[in-house]
């Protein structure tokens, strides 16, 4: 159910419509809107009448909403999500790339890539420190060492860091050193670990799981929203079909209906999508045009030396290369990449 | 087996590599590149070595091709080829669409779209005469009467068309009515259909299987050129996948391996891709920028009345804002949309 | 719509319905059930209504069909169909194997395999006359040559024979020398060919398409069947999904839902579907557990040397094990194997 | 590396090879088998040579060992694995059924399915407390409550448990409380919780993951193992595939190739696998017939009252007939179906 307000609603009356949620034993979500406000209710709705809330002062309608996800839904909220850090927003007309080695090596790379990305105006800084890894003998990244390498970059040099959360054990650690917390394809449907971060104050970088449907995916999100954490990020980072051509199958063609069904941010992860560098520059292209809000790519300055996933990582020229193509596309397509290093940044 | 000729061999010089091989019980393929000529043969080589001809005058090098494909392989043909009709090329630079109904449903719309079309500066239209349908009960297409429709449109007009042809016995009449051939995903492995092609002087456009891997359409390429039509376009229209969010999954992802692997243009059907017209713009932007050499699309004066496949078909004004979307993009891609309507077409 | 007779209607009665069908500008398909008669109609029955018939003397009820098939649902023929031929049944109770190599390599093999079938009491012989490869360099099989040996050892030994047609042009010689004609995976949706096999008179094994859902595949059989020839046997050879454990993924889970949506019979072909000898016998035992009617079995007195598919292809005594475990099995499944060779087949 | 022991080596041959393996830094992993033991090892093997150990006294031979996964390998450990539990065992000769509601809903339900269960026979029940589940606003399983009625059912009736774990905090309370540790579909790449529960005293039933090969299966059971716990029981619970005649395509196909590439036993879950109980029965027996070693089954005294996965889930007297059914075939396939209820086990 999403109780609609008049767009000249007073704040007494929103407040009342959430007591009134409330009583019913059901748990009550404020969404703001640019010309009205809506408010969404979670909990068992079965019986709870739209007539009830008509009823009340400055209620525009009562909507039953019928797909599983509520807070997730554009239905629920009819803007495009913006959400905002200081260094670059994730939303509409922003198209935000998020850049760096596959895993945190050591200081020294950390320290490189992140005065490399902020020279060419990127002030989003990827790597891992936990590493999911298909097999127990695999290097499974520095874990806590690597934590300490990213929270030591972002106070020196300003930039935001994006790294992945493996296990609720170390939750606190990660939402405390870093930006924003990544949910890896393989924990999509890790119950525990959504419910974990919806608790997080930190904005959550959802990739979509590696057969899930956009349905599944949303529904990953709300359990995440249900907590109370509303800012989810969606990832594509390709799927897995018979196609044998690159190492998973990149599915671009979720965008446009992911930004139907919602008003969340969704970016694109080529590197993973594609499994191969060569088909990284076109795969970026096509993410901006499709309609997504950002990227996620694995760079390095020496790739072939990579301690992980190397075959899928471009090096510095490569990278630059492509931001300046991606710079020429973008103002086209009504997006513009932010420039980055204010003063306030660093 | 692929024998490269010196930049400056002489055209004797390349029959007397030409007559080696039919000597073998092999056939030739004479391969003019741009710099050097380069002459591949099929049949059984396994017997054949590689040392008979590079002691032939002329002969720069001769390779064991690897690839089950050689004709539609890059090794074979390093240059990107061009498929060039008087109304436009399918190719490197050029970013060519074809666009119209689903099915010829009578001839004035033949015409409406027709002139629509020229109109805009396009030169392709794509109308169904046989219509593959799962069901035998729906309506399967006017055939030989939508075929004389669709003659009559090119000669009026001077618009070319494609159209698809579903099995050998129209063969005849299809290659003499229209521009382009196009072979239905359903028959990307009929390979008697393929084979008759093979022998048409017409290009054909070969649309992907529905679960086909790249390997294997690059193979079902190869039984067309093997039979002496070189002049083959690739199109990508959807494979089949897990995923809901539309009828098939466009899988954009393919583009890049395919112009590695082979030097085929390549083009996307988002309609038939997505299903949904309301992802069709979205995916042509983006079909664009993964370096697709251009678009088929469904357009109707009014999809909702069209006999098939209404629900992925842009009416006339959002086909003509996509254009001119695509035109706005188009050079930042080093891509440019033929205006066509030149003189020496109509 | 079907219209299902009184279990004491005469045949004047049918032929009275049959009649007004007719009127109406439709197909009638009389379909004689052990208790009642059906009759189907196909062509556009949207303007038709239920009542007309039901006040027709001799008719019980006229349902309207909702599936998009209808000869192939078993909404419309309740019993599930058997095929008889004179060496065996395709249908309930029956569990019929049959066998050969992958494809006609020359007349020795294909008389010493028949020989070595009926002295094991199996009555039908498979093998390619026309080979569907997906390179066009590979061995496409004997053709017409192959046929004749086909019609020969058919003709001497009496053994039934099943074999593949490709296109329509072999269509009247494949009809005329063989017992069964197979229509396989590529060819599910070459709609002219369903057309021509329709018109058969013999019966049609119909394999799945590689990525054919149930209702797809349904729909193949109801093309054969809308030309007037019922008799369809369905055949699960395997689908493309991600799994590489073995070449395709053998879909036994298929058998259920297709007993449940449709009459025809149904078998399995392990060889395809494994794409590896060693995984043949176990999911051989597997379809005749799951509801299958038969099996496709791929078998060779020398695997390893086959002209093709020797990786899935079992040797002699391996069937004859295997042959021997499914007769222990199939009692106590309410099957028997037909132990054939009788009088009245040589 | 594997080390295979000569099959008269004795006991301090065995922990002289244990102490070389420990000096190079490596884990030793002891494999007793029915003629002889094998040691395998696990870390960085790269720089040991076969040769060392093969000049041991009482070592047969030194395998470097290619696949990835190492203790899960047929190649490490020969003989099928079997699983000894008080009442009843997984591996082979056995046919293990483990069956019970889809959730625990109450301690009624829970003592009506066990005793229902040990009277025909069967000794293992199945049950969610905790249950992951897609909507964060569905049941989620009656959690610790619901591990206290496990417990209780276990000590009062003496049947094994089998209930799903999905996340670290809960482990130890699980473990305590249960026979058998079951990991889900979901979390088969959880690697937090792989390690967890590869520390476990109790065995582990994982669940295939919806895309996983079969290769990343065996690694995720290699991340068990590598933490000390050798009992790892595969389940096949349906794959994702573009089939939609069933909720998962239970893929049978894998049981050949999983026992040729692993020695760990495997049961199957058609309930999850299907989705619909009437497909129950028959991919029950073809489980069987294919090579599994038992099967995990929803059952409930009124499954349209089931709190979730009603649908699914079989009726008490459907599952006593289908219990029947397979206790007729398993002889023929070399299998018994353990009559349970015997003094040691109340």
């Amino acid at each position: 159910m999403l109780v609609v307000m008049q767009s000249d609603a007073t704040a007494p009356q929103v407040d009342r419509v959430v007591a009134v949620i409330r009583e019913r034993g059901l748990t009550p979500h404020v969404l703001p809107g640019t010309t009205r406000t809506a408010i969404g209710m979670t909990g068992n709705t079965s019986a709870v009448e739209a007539a009830l809330f008509e009823s009340l002062p400055g209620v525009s309608e009562a909507i039953r909403v019928t797909k599983p996800y509520k807070l997730a839904s554009r239905e629920m909220h009819r803007d495009d999500t913006a959400i905002p850090l200081p260094q670059g927003t994730f939303g509409p007309e922003a198209f935000t790339i998020v850049a760096g080695p596959c895993s945190v090596e050591d200081e020294a790379l950390i320290f490189r890539t992140a005065e490399f990305l902020l020279e060419n105006g990127i002030t989003f800084l990827r790597a891992g420190a936990f590493k999911p890894r298909t097999s127990p003998y695999s290097f499974q990244g520095l874990g806590r060492e690597g934590l300490a390498i990213l929270k030591k970059v972002r106070e020196k040099t300003g930039i935001a860091v994006v790294t992945e959360l493996m296990d609720t054990d170390n939750a606190d650690a990660v939402e405390e050193a870093v930006d924003v917390i990544q949910i890896g394809t393989r924990n999509m449907q890790n119950f525990a670990l959504l419910k974990r971060v919806g608790l997080a104050r930190k904005p959550v970088l959802l990739k979509r799981g590696m057969s899930a449907t956009l349905e599944e995916w949303l529904m990953a999100a709300e359990y995440i929203m249900a907590g109370g954490n509303y800012q989810v990020i969606l990832c594509e980072r390709g799927v897995r079909t018979f196609a044998d051509h690159s190492r998973n199958t990149l599915d671009l063609s979720v965008i446009p209906p992911a930004k139907t069904q919602s008003h969340l941010p969704i970016v694109v992860d080529p590197s993973h999508g594609t499994g191969k560098r060569a088909y990284v520059p076109s795969m970026s292209l096509a993410a901006l045009a499709a309609g997504a809000d950002g990227l996620l790519l694995e760079i390095h300055p020496d790739p072939d030396k990579a301690l992980s996933d190397g075959a899928q990582t471009l090096d510095f020229p490569t990278f630059a290369k492509l931001l300046n193509q991606l710079r020429q596309l973008a103002p086209t397509l009504g997006r513009s990449i932010p420039s980055g290093r204010s003063e306030s940044v660093c």
